[in-house]
């Protein structure tokens, strides 16, 4: 079956099945991931969960897991932490430890940032498994370009091979900072760091967007949608904007660009949680249900 | 039951039993915490218990543990050493061991602060079982905005595992520091700690009280209140200051501001033993008995 | 017992006669600590052995265990190295093993100490069991204010509770040091470290003595002292002064201070051997066997 | 037989006989390595693999594998992350592991190096033994000079022991860089780092091309060869350059200078698939194969 | 029998008589050590071994195992890495492995040294027991004054402590070194590295030569010596000069200032192979033979 290509070697013999079956259920059999972002909370403090323009019920944080528990998702990313306090009443969800995570306090401009790894991974196995918690994978951001990259692929690559022990999938957020990274949309940066998450094993590299002249063209996802080779691309979400754009963009970010998927948090979460398990379908249903534009566009107007 | 939800998810099944028993009995069946906290012999050396002001039983350390065993709290918070040097004579007290402090000798200003632990959990663990101490749970500091935060999220997380795999509550102390904060009172900003001590698992998070133009409003509480979800928020005690405006801030935070609790210390231990044990029991009975404002201060002005 | 009151809650139950012998012992049933200090050769290198002033038989490093072996005194403090290189020939002194030492190169205005554990105490514990070696207790340095100050407290909680473990005493020397320290003679800033030591688990803390004005008054032990709380409290002995006007010093610190003990080295080791014995005699007459300055002086002044 | 000289004394008896079947393997029964160097897409980003004069082909990582699986190659020397994602395709490359790398954002000039270990060695005997992969050694650069030349001294010597204690060969990257560089491309200076090489025990060495007056001569390694005594030196191959000059310079390095081998990359992979096997078999024509300059040639020329 | 003083404490009961073996070994039952230094190829890069005024047969790194092997030594001090090349060419070489080294590229006007272990001593073990190497010792630098020196101490006492454990002996180079000291030829200041070493627990400590005005009288050795207690002293040979003068400031560093054997590199394997055998046997004669100057001259002019 031509989705074996996605099974990395570092799968152990014996847990390659699990591996597959995992993946394919995740993906919806398509090898494309919708990944719902919900690790704002420590990255972007409360700013991104209460103010203007931002749903009330954004403020509870089990407003994440009401929208991961009732949207189609791939996986719901999220902080251990987070994700024990909630994860007894909404057990089904398929969640993704997302293992680290810094505040924006410090500008970047101040200082090169180092986000650590917060949890080990033997007390995710042990969370996954003793407590039967359904963590279908784990993901890990790294700042290339930081003073503090060597120790951010350093935990990367350790994260991703003991996922791939347990049968789990692992997902890198690869953003370039740091004092020498003079434009983070560089298409040409972007295909490297996307090469670099495929040096470290990754199954899915989140990226930025590439732009050129400061506008997104999907044609510029192909260098590195092709530097990555057999580790899928998923274009992050970022700031709220017209669902229509959104998902034109996330549309042609997968058919032209080539993408294998999404990160999208803001623009899904700060909706009211209607709305946004609606949007949460919408953006699936081209993800992992190779619909058409039109088709999702229906999904977000239907009643229910 | 209700109080069920409160179990987070990484206490083992076979633990669970005894976790709410343990939370269900400190919060006098409330879900609510009054936290004695006498952690201010590390964090403010000797200024907190000898001076003008202060009675002069304060200054012996055993004051402390007399106050904790003849008054009604939730939990007394305080280091792993002292708890060794009196848990012998005060085998009853409830103790919640703060696992981090660090001095005031150098400030703020001038470097960012990292309160690093100071006890593995495996001994914390080993003093619980071994010894027979009546540990309820453990603390630590965060101070966000740090240049140091990447480490205390990351043992911060570690210990609140722990805690829970050990049956045991995990309250987090959240406070940002820093060059790059401006107000550590500004309400978002405490809506944002209360969040980050969710996202890393805490079943409480102390807080600085949210101000605004330099007053407090219970009102004010509200949007961290609801940003932490099912994590208890309860505001720091500070400075002494007059009996009666201290309980009705307290009331105010509980009911209309909807704080889960309190932690004090020197409002309680900067008085001689008697007085300090009904400040305490007036708290008590606000924060675990759902008692009124006259019923506390009633406690206060008793005879005995 | 009045002294089972000294055996900390750390020490497992079933070693707690071992810890209260080992405590009755060195303190000749009095709770009171003479600790002979000879940790110089790594801190003040040859400076306190070698020089005008100074016994020539003071340059022999075997110099510091005949004294110890033929002295009256409750431990013997020095490096892990220096006591396995002598304690095949000494094998009764009863020793103390100062985990940490620093030279004194780099002085306190360029660089904030970090004086680092170097044994771990695990092969002291071999030691000590294995080899049969008369291990009493282990001693560490922590500089309160210093920018390394959490690696410290760290090392010394973990030191403090392993002793513990192990029916071993354990004696801090809390020394404020760094650039934000005005005055480490400070009564108040003592009483604070003393406090720091409490809260660590000490069983002892020796401290600078106190001075108000640039003089020494028993009476400003006694903040300290009582912050202290059940840990004793050890005046340093200092640079070597006229003998009788240090016994005298040690006398009223004890009786009128309330210290309960003393750490003293060059005062000792720096006089020829019998002189040195003398020293040692009547220091211990003093602290470990309610002699009055009268009998103290006599053993000094004797002829053998 | 002669080439057991080359089993270095920390390969356990019970392995020596696979080490050297591995060797003699790898080298062709030479002793030289023809090492085909591909962990460009972290050190480099997508700069050696994306844009003019490189062939479209080499953007895609797959075609790392595709020449490696095709070519006649000693090793294929890359990251551990990116063997996992394709060595279920290509199961019979006899892999190398390069452990450490970095990318070349932030300048040597703004910063001295740390190229971090990325894998621990358990990881990597575990994905050999367990999953069965071809691994035939492991890799590390050693950056000297670097204010953090401490840390990969010690990484490196630990390395090469493991993989030594596995029948795996060790080869280092020894490149001199920092503030204290003048020139690193000073014969004398490689001969120093080719030494330290062989004091942590690697059985082969790869450095940058001695110059004189910024030109290569093949003399100019041979105080390099002799400083690594019974550790092969390999020069980096650099830049890529023209075919023919590259394998004459190739040559005399082996048959002049007294190389080892050769650490070739971007002069391979930057052609197109069919090109880049010619290329690579040429190498290895002079390398293991003790072909003259002119059959290298024909092999390139050739028209399959 | 008097040589057993010279077993530290901390050789486990069951390992004395082997220490004892080893110990009179070594030192042909004087007590004095003639240590062949060989780790100049990382501490000096090829500068000690190809040059002006230096043999062609020294930039092999055979030429010092041919030394080692043909020569009368105690030991012969490397490296880890290096002694893997060549020990099953030379097995019967008695080695000591230096733990730690650092190349000379950053002056130490430009930073503090710290030279960091590069491997852990249960390898070393294992390499011993397992692989029967004649390993009688290990080595390791401590750079006193340095802004590192807290990780030196602490690296070289457990390191002293492991090869006790295992029965083989510990030398320490002692070197002040960084911005705070004014003269590492002091007597006085090489007399405070000499007791340091007595405190980490060493067997020998190798001393810079006590200067007083810029020239050496044995004299100058003795507060040293004597400051080391029942560590012995060895002073290092430094570059290579007349042998005559060499072996005369030997002689009198043993039997006028108290030495306890010399630590000797360039003054050895500068020489062509027969010259370097005559001048280390020479060497040897005075320090662990008790022959006079004249006798050891004869040696180094003799025709065999």
């Amino acid at each position: 079956m031509e989705m074996k290509k996605y099974i990395p070697a570092d799968v152990p013999i014996g847990k390659r099945e699990e591996f597959l079956k995992n993946f394919l259920e995740i993906t919806n059999n398509t090898g494309r991931l919708m990944l719902f972002a919900g690790d704002q909370k420590i990255e972007h403090l409360n700013n991104d969960f209460y103010g203007d323009g931002i749903a009330e019920d954004d403020n509870s944080p089990e407003h994440l897991f009401k929208i991961a528990a009732n949207a189609k998702i791939s996986v719901f990313a999220t902080q251990f932490g987070l994700i024990t306090r909630y994860a007894n009443l909404y057990p089904d969800v398929p969640y993704l430890i997302k293992l680290n995570s810094k505040t924006n306090i410090i500008p970047y401009s101040a200082k090169d940032p180092y986000s650590k790894q917060m949890v080990d991974m033997k007390d995710v196995i042990e969370f996954k498994n003793d407590m039967g918690i359904n963590i279908k994978g784990v993901g890990y951001t790294v700042y290339l370009g930081s003073e503090y990259e060597r120790e951010m692929l350093s935990e990367a690559a350790k994260i991703v091979n003991a996922a791939h022990k347990n049968a789990m999938i692992a997902v890198l957020w690869m953003y370039p900072k740091g004092k020498f990274i003079k434009d983070e949309h560089d298409p040409h940066l972007i295909a490297g760091a996307a090469g670099v998450a495929t040096c470290l094993g990754a199954d899915f590299a989140k990226v930025k967007v590439p732009l050129k002249n400061g506008e997104f063209k999907p044609e510029l996802l192909k260098e590195a949608v092709q530097a990555a080779g057999n580790t899928g691309i998923l274009c992050e979400g970022g700031k709220k904007i017209d669902e229509e754009a959104f998902l034109k963009e996330l549309y042609e970010q997968i058919h032209i660009g080539g993408a294998r998927g999404n990160g999208t948090g803001r623009n899904i979460h700060q909706r009211e949680l209607n709305e946004a398990i609606k949007m949460a379908n919408a953006i699936y249903a081209i993800t992992c249900e190779n619909k058409t534009l039109e088709d999702a566009l229906k999904i977000l107007r239907s009643q229910k």
